[in-house]
């Protein structure tokens, strides 16, 4: 099972509501296929202009590991070196931190992550969780 | 002026819309603000994985040397080695055809580019440009 | 808004300026626009070779996320492997610490950034905000 | 001999006044030292963001190799692969173009090199000769 067009659409919609509502500063979100690469992004209007590769990289960790952003930030906090061995290896593509999250189809088989930025990373968390969840979709944070 | 999420939206939408109407394969499209930073990316469900890379280097030189697809392309074609070296000097991000397009705003200033992958390059410079102007804006292919 | 070359050169003359009053070592300032690109960049008679490069990495970062230098500092120091990580999303172009500084227009939205290298990390932030001040605009160290 | 900082301001203001009379379009000017490092730059309101990368490219590949940028065409086009094999070795920091003007001292020792880019490679180079004569120094185009 893939990620569809639709599905990601929502995702990022009901991650960007989730944070009005919370009342968060304006959010980015990517949402990733299976292979790390991307189907849909949107930045905020307010949101700094680099905050697509900062999204991009919390989520592409989480799929190139199948690891989410809180497990690959207690490896970081227990081995920086090998977290930093991790991103060399991966052309510098990854950010270890909450925010990250991986999506599950129902057999728990990864089948992408979404990646938010734009508040403290528990609260990019939650709305990335938030929008997993509006699509019917399983997510880990 | 700058791009709003709102507008970048609505060029990703019609610009795929005319896509269908003109049964083009499945379209990836990019927007990017006058920076050279990506505000919103959608890619078809059935388009192949490396799309962003591709929409994004054909925007983000269009920004960057303030010139469209078309006149990037005739550099090439007269000069190969001179666009080799822009590719250089900007991380390899540029790819020099029709489907980067700039949007201007009522004076003329330069406030983001577009760039559209999937199908021709001048089918997919037409799809931009009907996103373009669906969304008030003045688009050069 | 955006700042004209007018107004960069006085940021930089008067940063320059403030560092001779001050009796700081030679500095070099770097002026960027709200998509992290340079306006314009002086290195004064004395310094050392590198030091655009210093100059920028402190005013990209600022820009790419919408942090001054020691909010980015701050952050390293208590997570120092997440700005390793910033730093590797953004192709190794951001220096964590102050002297670089954000600059504001009127209602407060992000037009660019100032980075200041040759002293102290503090000195250097104290020149670039009185080049900014000079120049009519406000700045966030 | 070394290009001081008040040199490099001379010959981009000449620079620049060179490219008005000429009615040439919004031109950005890099002064580069004798070990390739910037010593000054600035681009005109109105000139596209990315063209720092440009005319950093063509004075570094001046300083580099010793040769200017008319030199390093006539190359480009006899061996297109030996300058692409050349900006790999520079990390994809040379644009072999004109434009990219060698700055000798009296006794003809290349003490740095000026890029200019905006307009056509052949009036930026005629714009950066200007310059170079104003501040007392003779260029190679």
């Amino acid at each position: 099972m893939a990620i569809s067009l639709r599905r990601a659409r929502t995702i990022i919609r009901k991650a960007m509501e989730k944070g009005q509502e919370m009342e968060l500063k304006p959010l980015s979100v990517v949402v990733l296929d299976a292979g790390g690469h991307v189907i849909a992004f949107e930045r905020s209007d307010g949101a700094a202009p680099g905050r697509f590769a900062i999204a991009q990289g919390k989520a592409y960790g989480a799929v190139m590991l199948g690891m989410a952003g809180r497990a690959q930030m207690a490896r970081a906090e227990q081995q920086a070196y090998f977290m930093a061995a991790v991103n060399g290896v991966y052309g510098g593509q990854v950010v270890p931190v909450p925010g990250g999250v991986l999506v599950r189809d129902r057999k728990g088989a990864v089948i992408g992550a979404v990646g938010v930025t734009g508040d403290t990373s528990d609260n990019d968390a939650e709305a990335a969780l938030a929008g997993i969840e509006a699509a019917g979709l399983t997510g880990e944070a």
